[in-house]
């Protein structure tokens, strides 16, 4: 039926496509000629900075989006109380590799997130593996006792750079489990990153119950290609100190505001995560993300929009380590007793705009598939099956048949700075943060409008 | 004919397609795993650096560019003698503004290409306008003895920021002769740079016979901001000197090499401009177009292609200030009797690509839309009318009816750097600049089996 209504929409398409495009039309106008995301971003980046969960800066991240939804008069500004957890990095990260031969080389490496401290100085000889699947293969007696060093690249040749990204993402999860699993005393991973270069990348990890927890650290890939070339001739030992800590679970908040609809219960969710990595300014990951959707919201407001459902922005807390910010929505929201219609995520950062993806049926990509000429003129040309994101996972299940949008901006400059120091403000464009932010209310708009 | 051609050709389409989807994969691998593009432009950019026409670092280039084509064991590597224009900025750019209130601002700027010196201090009253048109209206005595400042922004509600340029370029171009006309002893523009920052941006202008020649200069946006805001309640002196100076026409030379096709005489020719202006590295103007032409090149040679025409890349000298390499090279190969049949020039930058713009006939359009489903996998989607490039548009009139092609990379970081100190290589993205050599590898290959 939807299919029935999307066909009537383009018989009807001569008018209705004129109305539409005009009023995308000022909606680009208003983010490309007075646009408040770049700047909006630099005060999130600059003035406040990473802000991992269960941290002062996250709670301080926390009174700036109120502060700031309130300055932009939405609708309903609140804070859903959530409990996240709170691990820190501690004060001491170092390492280094040395050999009998006199080669000394100084590891430019982040903790991974979660892991254990290496309670002083730790030593031990290195072994490489050049993917998790040959660790797992090795007998125990080589690696009992060693560091293990999983030296698994990321495959340059996908186009899309989040594909080579999934295929590597289980040497940093699951690397410290399978590594310990052999008797290693910790683990060194290669950063999830596509350039050669001297910038870590940090991100989740995790332990099982049956396995003892041994330390995990990323190095630069630079500094994985300097190691495995010396480690073809050489035997290496690494010296790492990491003095990170779990500390006990924290009281944090997602952040909320809205434009009331016409039907007040009837929301389409949007956002993205307010938290990120101790490490850069969160910039890529997720600020354009979160920056995206507030600014989305404030140009339909300034245009004097009148939605048909509630549209709500939502600044989640812990994407990155736990996602409590996710699913604490999706049951608040539920039992709230809220109609959820349908609900969007930027995550993959603030380059130029692609599209969309849809993890929903076929009638929901069909319908994505028909803005499409709509937003030719602004370089769109992604509408397709796909994933949603992480923080609006969750409503999957809350809302059975619900459809899940991601926002899909170009992909290729992404892994150059996810999860590292080299996620900041400068390395974001103010046009194509811009462009994301109006693409976004384009987007919106044109949900609210056709879905029922 | 040729639409019959292309329609025949999309039924034999099954077959055809796999083969031909699985060499552009191959071309994309090459590029994206074993590619020589970022290396290459790195060497260009800090082992030479900008190279302007006339200047000693162009004709190292020149040298680098022939030793390049022969150690990538290009047939034919050649160099075709030009002559270019000499202009240099000289030693001596210096300006600040100040008013009698006691503000004082020193002004970030660089003498426009072809300008006059100062012949030492000049000082003078600003007069400002917001257009070169509003600048053509005034009255004579208004403008007589000053300094003009033409304030005319760039529209940042375009998409393609190119129509934003195009919508400018008069203030640079026609800017001196304009304020002339009307009696002002120098003028100073907005630089046409889109954000809002302290780069100026160079570029070339023009004197004319009638009209007493003068000093021109542009100054930062952010410079632009601040004067112009101080303009509005206080009288402004500007004080300039700028010591550049025109030299004899110079020798220099266009550099080719090739790939010989089974039609030895039937060219393809791709390439872009190896000059640069003398600020920054001329990373992505142009050198990233070069090295595009140069790698796609390569990337097919290695891959063991045997092309139908000869795939001849040219590397053109003086895009920038005079064209001297383009026109020359249109005059000399239909003077050898050569047959061109297609030219493709990358001169908008290293950035992510979006596809090709043709300027040709409808049915050359037709056939490059035909390609789009072999591109949709590298995320290429732009098949359209439009330019081709300045260095190839002479050929249009030596060979009527060719088609030009352009190829098209997003647009939207392109003015951040243009002209500007800021065009290094470090705001060049590998695998974007990657992606656009494999892109015209692809379509030179496609291009070179379809066309007669």
């Amino acid at each position: 039926m939807k299919i029935l209504l999307v066909s009537f929409l383009l018989l009807l398409s001569p008018i209705v496509f004129c109305q539409d495009s005009t009023f995308i039309k000022s909606i680009y106008d208003e983010a490309l000629a007075r646009g408040q995301a770049y700047n909006d971003l630099r005060e999130l980046c600059k003035n406040i900075g990473p802000r991992l969960s269960g941290s002062a800066k996250a709670e301080m991240a926390i009174e700036w989006s109120e502060e700031k939804f309130n300055s932009y008069k939405f609708d309903n500004v609140f804070k859903q109380p959530i409990i996240v957890p709170h691990w820190e990095r501690g004060t001491t990260e170092s390492g280094w590799v040395s050999s009998k031969e006199g080669n000394l080389h100084k590891l430019n490496l982040l903790a991974l997130g979660g892991s254990i401290s290496t309670n002083g100085l730790m030593k031990g000889q290195l072994i490489e593996f050049s993917s998790l699947e040959e660790l797992k293969k090795v007998n125990k007696q080589k690696v009992a006792g060693k560091i293990v060093f999983i030296n698994q690249k990321m495959d340059a040749t996908f186009i899309q750079t989040f594909k080579a990204y999934g295929g590597c993402y289980a040497i940093r999860g699951e690397g410290a489990v399978e590594a310990a699993k052999k008797g290693a005393i910790a683990v060194l991973i290669r950063s999830l990153g596509l350039p050669i270069d001297e910038h870590p990348h940090t991100g989740s990890m995790r332990y099982d119950k049956e396995t003892p927890k041994i330390p995990a650290a990323a190095i630069s890939t630079l500094d994985a290609e300097i190691v495995s070339k010396w480690l073809e001739t050489e035997t290496l030992n690494a010296s790492i100190e990491l003095n990170c800590k779990e500390y006990p679970d924290a009281p944090s908040f997602n952040v909320m505001g809205e434009l009331k609809g016409k039907d007040e219960n009837s929301i389409i969710s949007i956002g993205g995560h307010l938290d990120s990595w101790d490490t850069g300014e969160g910039a890529h990951d997720d600020g354009a993300g979160v920056i995206h959707c507030m600014e989305a919201l404030r140009i339909l407001k300034e245009l004097g929009y009148k939605p048909k459902h509630t549209l709500r922005v939502v600044f989640f807390m812990n994407e990155e380590n736990g996602n409590a910010g996710g699913k604490a929505y999706a049951t608040w929201t539920k039992e709230k007793g809220e109609n959820q219609v349908a609900a969007l995520e930027s995550d993959r950062g603030g380059f130029a705009p692609r599209g969309f993806s849809c993890d929903g049926s076929e009638e929901h990509i069909q319908l994505i598939s028909s803005f499409s000429g709509l937003f030719a003129p602004y370089d769109l040309h992604v509408f397709e099956k796909g994933y949603g994101g992480v923080d609006i996972g969750p409503l999957k299940n809350t809302y059975p048949g619900i459809p899940l949008f991601g926002f899909v901006p170009d992909s290729q400059r992404y892994f150059d700075f996810h999860h590292a120091p080299s996620d900041v403000f400068e390395n974001v464009n103010e046009r194509e943060l811009a462009l994301g932010a109006a693409g976004i209310a384009a987007f919106i708009y044109l949900l609210d409008k056709e879905l029922p």
